[in-house]
Protein backbone atom coordinates (compact mmCIF):
# COMPACT_ATOMS: atom_id res chain seq x y z
CA UNK A 1 0.00 0.00 0.00
CA UNK A 2 1.02 3.07 -0.51
CA UNK A 3 0.86 6.53 1.86
CA UNK A 4 2.05 9.91 0.10
CA UNK A 5 3.66 12.22 2.10
CA UNK A 6 3.53 15.99 2.20
CA UNK A 7 7.51 16.45 2.20
CA UNK A 8 9.97 16.68 -0.72
CA UNK A 9 12.76 16.97 1.77
CA UNK A 10 14.67 13.33 1.38
CA UNK A 11 15.53 12.80 4.77
CA UNK A 12 12.06 12.62 5.80
CA UNK A 13 10.92 10.71 3.23
CA UNK A 14 13.72 8.26 4.41
CA UNK A 15 12.93 8.32 7.92
CA UNK A 16 9.09 7.75 7.09
CA UNK A 17 9.96 4.70 5.00
CA UNK A 18 12.03 3.22 7.23
CA UNK A 19 8.93 3.43 10.04
CA UNK A 20 6.16 2.70 7.77
CA UNK A 21 7.52 -0.66 6.90
CA UNK A 22 5.74 -2.49 4.55
CA UNK A 23 4.48 1.29 2.55
CA UNK A 24 5.39 2.73 -0.18
CA UNK A 25 6.35 6.35 0.55
CA UNK A 26 5.40 8.77 -2.58
CA UNK A 27 6.46 12.18 -2.17
CA UNK A 28 3.60 14.56 -2.93
CA UNK A 29 5.78 16.27 -5.86
CA UNK A 30 4.79 12.93 -7.78
CA UNK A 31 1.37 14.77 -7.88
CA UNK A 32 0.58 17.60 -10.37
CA UNK A 33 -2.10 18.69 -8.36
CA UNK A 34 -0.22 19.69 -5.08
CA UNK A 35 0.03 22.94 -3.91
CA UNK A 36 1.66 23.86 -1.08
CA UNK A 37 -1.02 26.06 1.09
CA UNK A 38 -0.51 28.85 3.26
CA UNK A 39 0.91 27.44 6.57
CA UNK A 40 -1.36 29.80 8.74
CA UNK A 41 -2.46 27.76 11.63
CA UNK A 42 -1.86 28.96 15.22
CA UNK A 43 -0.51 25.64 16.30
CA UNK A 44 1.96 22.30 14.91
CA UNK A 45 -1.10 20.05 14.50
CA UNK A 46 -3.09 22.59 12.69
CA UNK A 47 -0.23 23.43 10.43
CA UNK A 48 -0.10 19.96 9.67
CA UNK A 49 -3.53 19.36 8.95
CA UNK A 50 -3.81 22.28 6.54
CA UNK A 51 -0.67 20.21 5.00
CA UNK A 52 -2.22 17.21 5.08
CA UNK A 53 -5.35 18.60 3.52
CA UNK A 54 -4.04 20.53 0.66
CA UNK A 55 -1.82 16.75 0.33
CA UNK A 56 -5.26 15.04 -0.11
CA UNK A 57 -6.83 17.34 -2.67
CA UNK A 58 -4.02 16.34 -4.82
CA UNK A 59 -3.82 12.73 -4.03
CA UNK A 60 -7.76 12.05 -3.05
CA UNK A 61 -8.25 8.36 -3.73
CA UNK A 62 -4.34 8.11 -1.35
CA UNK A 63 -3.53 7.87 2.65
CA UNK A 64 -1.68 11.32 3.09
CA UNK A 65 0.92 12.33 5.33
CA UNK A 66 1.83 15.35 6.45
CA UNK A 67 3.72 16.70 9.67
CA UNK A 68 4.84 19.92 11.24
CA UNK A 69 7.97 20.53 13.50
CA UNK A 70 9.75 23.02 15.57
CA UNK A 71 11.90 23.96 18.52
CA UNK A 72 9.83 24.78 22.07
CA UNK A 73 11.86 27.22 24.59
CA UNK A 74 9.74 27.26 27.73
CA UNK A 75 12.54 30.12 28.86
CA UNK A 76 11.33 31.99 26.07
CA UNK A 77 7.38 31.43 26.43
CA UNK A 78 7.12 28.51 23.92
CA UNK A 79 9.42 30.85 21.17
CA UNK A 80 10.08 29.79 18.63
CA UNK A 81 7.53 27.28 18.19
CA UNK A 82 5.37 27.55 15.02
CA UNK A 83 7.65 30.23 13.72
CA UNK A 84 11.09 28.04 14.09
CA UNK A 85 11.96 28.48 10.11
CA UNK A 86 11.36 31.96 10.42
CA UNK A 87 12.76 33.50 13.87
CA UNK A 88 15.13 35.76 12.66
CA UNK A 89 14.49 38.13 9.97
CA UNK A 90 16.69 36.43 7.19
CA UNK A 91 14.91 33.09 8.15
CA UNK A 92 17.77 31.16 7.30
CA UNK A 93 19.60 28.51 9.46
CA UNK A 94 22.60 30.41 10.83
CA UNK A 95 20.67 33.70 11.67
CA UNK A 96 17.68 31.57 13.09
CA UNK A 97 20.30 30.04 15.48
CA UNK A 98 22.29 33.13 16.52
CA UNK A 99 18.67 34.38 17.35
CA UNK A 100 18.30 31.87 19.23
CA UNK A 101 21.42 31.90 21.13
CA UNK A 102 20.76 35.61 22.01
CA UNK A 103 17.55 35.20 23.29
CA UNK A 104 18.77 32.68 26.16
CA UNK A 105 22.23 34.62 27.28
CA UNK A 106 21.96 35.12 30.68
CA UNK A 107 18.86 32.73 31.27
CA UNK A 108 19.28 29.86 33.89
CA UNK A 109 16.37 27.76 32.38
CA UNK A 110 18.19 26.42 29.12
CA UNK A 111 15.82 23.56 28.51
CA UNK A 112 13.43 22.85 25.46
CA UNK A 113 12.37 20.13 22.93
CA UNK A 114 11.35 19.84 19.71
CA UNK A 115 7.36 18.57 18.73
CA UNK A 116 6.49 17.24 16.02
CA UNK A 117 2.76 17.08 14.64
CA UNK A 118 2.21 14.38 12.37
CA UNK A 119 -1.36 13.58 10.58
CA UNK A 120 -2.89 10.82 8.64
CA UNK A 121 -6.18 11.53 6.14
CA UNK A 122 -7.92 8.18 4.50
CA UNK A 123 -9.50 8.02 1.51
CA UNK A 124 -12.56 8.29 3.80
CA UNK A 125 -11.61 11.22 5.44
CA UNK A 126 -10.63 9.77 8.70
CA UNK A 127 -8.15 11.52 10.39
CA UNK A 128 -5.69 10.24 12.77
CA UNK A 129 -2.43 12.85 14.45
CA UNK A 130 -0.17 12.31 17.21
CA UNK A 131 2.26 14.41 18.79
CA UNK A 132 5.84 13.64 19.33
CA UNK A 133 8.45 15.30 21.08
CA UNK A 134 12.57 14.76 21.99
CA UNK A 135 13.39 16.47 25.21
CA UNK A 136 16.58 18.05 25.71
CA UNK A 137 18.78 21.66 26.53
CA UNK A 138 20.51 24.63 24.45
CA UNK A 139 23.82 24.95 24.71
CA UNK A 140 25.39 27.94 24.27
CA UNK A 141 27.58 27.61 21.04
CA UNK A 142 27.00 25.27 17.70
CA UNK A 143 28.68 21.99 17.91
CA UNK A 144 28.29 19.34 14.74
CA UNK A 145 27.88 18.84 11.17
CA UNK A 146 24.83 16.87 10.64
CA UNK A 147 21.17 17.25 10.91
CA UNK A 148 19.82 21.08 9.99
CA UNK A 149 17.71 24.30 11.82
CA UNK A 150 18.35 24.31 15.44
CA UNK A 151 19.95 20.81 15.74
CA UNK A 152 23.66 22.09 16.21
CA UNK A 153 22.30 23.56 19.41
CA UNK A 154 20.31 20.86 20.99
CA UNK A 155 21.28 18.44 23.17
CA UNK A 156 18.52 15.63 23.99
CA UNK A 157 18.25 14.29 27.20
CA UNK A 158 20.83 11.21 28.17
CA UNK A 159 22.97 12.73 25.40
CA UNK A 160 26.11 14.39 25.68
CA UNK A 161 26.69 15.19 22.07
CA UNK A 162 24.06 17.61 19.80
CA UNK A 163 21.35 16.63 17.27
CA UNK A 164 24.29 17.62 15.06
CA UNK A 165 26.72 15.19 16.38
CA UNK A 166 24.56 12.12 15.82
CA UNK A 167 24.59 10.01 13.37
CA UNK A 168 21.32 9.64 11.44
CA UNK A 169 20.31 6.17 12.93
CA UNK A 170 21.05 7.95 16.46
CA UNK A 171 18.93 10.65 16.06
CA UNK A 172 15.73 8.96 13.80
CA UNK A 173 15.60 6.75 17.13
CA UNK A 174 14.77 9.64 19.44
CA UNK A 175 13.57 12.13 16.96
CA UNK A 176 10.23 14.05 17.91
CA UNK A 177 9.27 12.77 13.95
CA UNK A 178 9.82 9.29 14.35
CA UNK A 179 7.78 9.26 17.96
CA UNK A 180 4.75 11.13 15.57
CA UNK A 181 5.22 8.02 13.41
CA UNK A 182 5.26 5.55 15.17
CA UNK A 183 2.58 6.74 17.44
CA UNK A 184 0.51 6.93 14.37
CA UNK A 185 1.41 3.06 13.62
CA UNK A 186 0.63 2.03 16.49
CA UNK A 187 -2.77 3.65 17.49
CA UNK A 188 -5.71 1.19 17.62
CA UNK A 189 -8.55 2.80 19.16
CA UNK A 190 -8.40 1.27 22.38
CA UNK A 191 -8.90 4.27 23.75
CA UNK A 192 -12.94 4.46 23.21
CA UNK B 1 -15.24 7.82 31.31
CA UNK B 2 -15.62 11.22 30.58
CA UNK B 3 -15.96 13.11 27.04
CA UNK B 4 -15.97 16.94 26.91
CA UNK B 5 -17.36 18.10 24.27
CA UNK B 6 -16.77 21.52 23.29
CA UNK B 7 -20.60 22.64 23.01
CA UNK B 8 -23.08 24.53 24.94
CA UNK B 9 -25.73 23.45 22.90
CA UNK B 10 -28.21 20.80 24.48
CA UNK B 11 -29.25 19.34 21.34
CA UNK B 12 -25.31 18.43 20.13
CA UNK B 13 -24.81 17.09 23.92
CA UNK B 14 -27.89 14.98 23.89
CA UNK B 15 -27.20 13.27 20.54
CA UNK B 16 -23.47 12.89 21.72
CA UNK B 17 -24.49 11.19 24.87
CA UNK B 18 -26.61 8.56 22.82
CA UNK B 19 -24.01 7.88 20.29
CA UNK B 20 -21.10 7.61 22.82
CA UNK B 21 -23.08 5.28 25.02
CA UNK B 22 -21.50 4.61 28.57
CA UNK B 23 -19.51 7.79 28.56
CA UNK B 24 -20.57 10.73 30.31
CA UNK B 25 -20.41 13.70 28.28
CA UNK B 26 -19.59 16.90 30.12
CA UNK B 27 -19.97 20.21 28.49
CA UNK B 28 -16.89 22.25 27.64
CA UNK B 29 -18.89 25.21 30.34
CA UNK B 30 -18.32 23.21 32.72
CA UNK B 31 -14.31 24.32 33.17
CA UNK B 32 -13.39 27.65 34.03
CA UNK B 33 -10.22 27.85 32.16
CA UNK B 34 -12.50 27.54 28.56
CA UNK B 35 -12.40 30.27 25.78
CA UNK B 36 -13.64 30.01 22.85
CA UNK B 37 -11.79 30.15 20.30
CA UNK B 38 -11.38 32.13 16.70
CA UNK B 39 -12.56 30.07 14.00
CA UNK B 40 -10.54 31.19 11.20
CA UNK B 41 -9.52 27.56 9.37
CA UNK B 42 -10.50 27.52 6.04
CA UNK B 43 -12.29 24.20 6.48
CA UNK B 44 -15.20 22.05 8.49
CA UNK B 45 -11.64 20.03 9.72
CA UNK B 46 -9.48 22.86 10.53
CA UNK B 47 -12.07 24.45 12.52
CA UNK B 48 -13.15 21.38 14.31
CA UNK B 49 -9.44 21.28 15.68
CA UNK B 50 -9.26 24.76 16.51
CA UNK B 51 -12.32 23.95 18.67
CA UNK B 52 -11.05 20.87 20.03
CA UNK B 53 -7.37 22.39 20.81
CA UNK B 54 -8.99 25.36 22.52
CA UNK B 55 -11.14 22.63 24.82
CA UNK B 56 -8.28 20.58 25.40
CA UNK B 57 -6.37 23.70 26.55
CA UNK B 58 -9.18 24.06 29.05
CA UNK B 59 -9.43 20.36 30.08
CA UNK B 60 -6.02 19.16 29.48
CA UNK B 61 -6.49 15.44 31.54
CA UNK B 62 -9.92 14.84 29.62
CA UNK B 63 -10.52 13.27 26.10
CA UNK B 64 -12.17 16.16 24.32
CA UNK B 65 -14.55 16.18 21.27
CA UNK B 66 -15.08 18.72 19.22
CA UNK B 67 -17.37 19.19 15.33
CA UNK B 68 -17.84 22.11 12.93
CA UNK B 69 -20.70 21.74 10.57
CA UNK B 70 -22.29 23.25 7.98
CA UNK B 71 -24.35 23.14 4.14
CA UNK B 72 -22.47 22.59 1.50
CA UNK B 73 -24.23 23.14 -2.14
CA UNK B 74 -22.60 22.35 -5.04
CA UNK B 75 -24.09 24.93 -7.60
CA UNK B 76 -23.19 28.09 -5.42
CA UNK B 77 -19.70 26.49 -5.58
CA UNK B 78 -19.84 24.93 -1.73
CA UNK B 79 -21.26 27.69 -0.30
CA UNK B 80 -22.38 28.78 2.16
CA UNK B 81 -20.23 25.92 3.96
CA UNK B 82 -18.13 27.03 6.42
CA UNK B 83 -19.87 30.27 6.51
CA UNK B 84 -23.32 28.64 7.12
CA UNK B 85 -24.05 30.57 10.16
CA UNK B 86 -23.24 33.79 8.82
CA UNK B 87 -24.29 33.09 4.83
CA UNK B 88 -26.65 36.49 5.13
CA UNK B 89 -25.18 39.78 6.62
CA UNK B 90 -27.59 39.81 9.78
CA UNK B 91 -26.58 36.00 10.07
CA UNK B 92 -29.49 34.46 11.39
CA UNK B 93 -31.21 31.62 10.81
CA UNK B 94 -33.91 33.56 9.14
CA UNK B 95 -31.71 35.75 6.59
CA UNK B 96 -29.32 33.29 5.97
CA UNK B 97 -32.71 31.11 4.54
CA UNK B 98 -33.64 33.55 2.54
CA UNK B 99 -30.45 34.24 1.17
CA UNK B 100 -30.17 30.75 -0.01
CA UNK B 101 -33.66 30.69 -1.28
CA UNK B 102 -32.78 33.75 -3.74
CA UNK B 103 -29.27 32.05 -4.84
CA UNK B 104 -30.79 28.89 -5.97
CA UNK B 105 -33.51 30.97 -7.70
CA UNK B 106 -33.62 29.04 -11.41
CA UNK B 107 -30.91 26.80 -10.55
CA UNK B 108 -31.72 23.43 -11.94
CA UNK B 109 -29.51 21.38 -9.61
CA UNK B 110 -30.66 22.32 -5.99
CA UNK B 111 -28.67 18.93 -4.55
CA UNK B 112 -27.10 19.77 -1.01
CA UNK B 113 -25.55 18.14 1.60
CA UNK B 114 -24.32 18.84 5.28
CA UNK B 115 -21.15 18.23 6.61
CA UNK B 116 -20.00 17.44 10.00
CA UNK B 117 -16.16 16.78 11.01
CA UNK B 118 -15.92 15.45 14.33
CA UNK B 119 -12.74 15.77 16.40
CA UNK B 120 -11.55 13.75 19.15
CA UNK B 121 -8.32 14.71 21.04
CA UNK B 122 -7.40 12.04 23.93
CA UNK B 123 -4.79 13.61 26.73
CA UNK B 124 -1.71 11.91 25.23
CA UNK B 125 -2.36 14.68 22.29
CA UNK B 126 -3.04 11.55 19.75
CA UNK B 127 -6.10 12.91 17.57
CA UNK B 128 -9.17 11.10 15.44
CA UNK B 129 -11.09 12.57 12.75
CA UNK B 130 -14.07 11.50 10.85
CA UNK B 131 -16.15 13.80 8.55
CA UNK B 132 -20.14 12.54 8.15
CA UNK B 133 -22.63 13.72 5.55
CA UNK B 134 -26.08 13.78 4.95
CA UNK B 135 -27.25 14.15 1.47
CA UNK B 136 -30.34 15.90 0.20
CA UNK B 137 -31.88 18.80 -1.72
CA UNK B 138 -33.08 22.14 -1.08
CA UNK B 139 -36.78 23.06 -1.57
CA UNK B 140 -37.99 26.70 -2.35
CA UNK B 141 -39.55 27.52 1.17
CA UNK B 142 -39.74 26.25 4.19
CA UNK B 143 -41.36 23.77 5.82
CA UNK B 144 -41.37 22.50 9.13
CA UNK B 145 -40.57 23.82 12.78
CA UNK B 146 -38.37 21.70 14.27
CA UNK B 147 -34.25 21.75 14.14
CA UNK B 148 -32.57 24.87 13.25
CA UNK B 149 -30.50 26.61 10.95
CA UNK B 150 -31.12 25.32 6.77
CA UNK B 151 -33.42 22.55 8.20
CA UNK B 152 -37.14 23.74 7.04
CA UNK B 153 -35.18 24.16 3.91
CA UNK B 154 -33.76 20.67 3.18
CA UNK B 155 -35.02 17.33 2.16
CA UNK B 156 -32.87 14.46 3.23
CA UNK B 157 -32.54 11.84 0.34
CA UNK B 158 -34.97 9.21 1.14
CA UNK B 159 -37.38 11.33 2.73
CA UNK B 160 -40.58 13.32 1.81
CA UNK B 161 -39.77 15.60 4.31
CA UNK B 162 -37.78 18.48 5.80
CA UNK B 163 -35.68 17.57 8.19
CA UNK B 164 -37.69 20.78 10.53
CA UNK B 165 -40.35 18.30 9.62
CA UNK B 166 -38.57 14.87 11.41
CA UNK B 167 -38.51 13.95 14.86
CA UNK B 168 -35.17 14.65 16.57
CA UNK B 169 -34.64 10.94 16.93
CA UNK B 170 -35.77 10.41 12.98
CA UNK B 171 -33.43 13.26 12.56
CA UNK B 172 -30.20 11.66 14.25
CA UNK B 173 -30.53 8.38 12.77
CA UNK B 174 -29.32 10.41 9.49
CA UNK B 175 -27.37 13.06 10.35
CA UNK B 176 -23.65 14.32 9.68
CA UNK B 177 -23.14 14.43 13.06
CA UNK B 178 -24.13 11.42 14.14
CA UNK B 179 -22.15 9.73 11.09
CA UNK B 180 -19.14 11.42 12.40
CA UNK B 181 -19.21 10.69 15.77
CA UNK B 182 -20.50 6.89 15.07
CA UNK B 183 -17.20 7.06 12.34
CA UNK B 184 -14.93 7.74 15.46
CA UNK B 185 -16.07 5.52 17.83
CA UNK B 186 -15.64 2.60 15.63
CA UNK B 187 -12.42 3.82 14.33
CA UNK B 188 -9.87 0.46 15.07
CA UNK B 189 -6.97 1.75 13.45
CA UNK B 190 -7.30 -1.28 10.87
CA UNK B 191 -6.71 0.61 7.86
CA UNK B 192 -3.01 0.70 8.58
Amino acid sequence: MKIVFASTNRGKLREASEIFEGFEIVPISAFSAWKSPDENGSTFLQNAVIKAEAAAKAAPDSIVLADDSGLVVPALDGAPGIFSARFSKEGTDAANREKLIAELSGKSDRSAYFVCAAVLIFPDKTVLAAEGRCCGRIIESCRGNNGFGYDPLFVPDGFDKTLAELSENEKNAISHRGRAFRKLLTFKGSSL
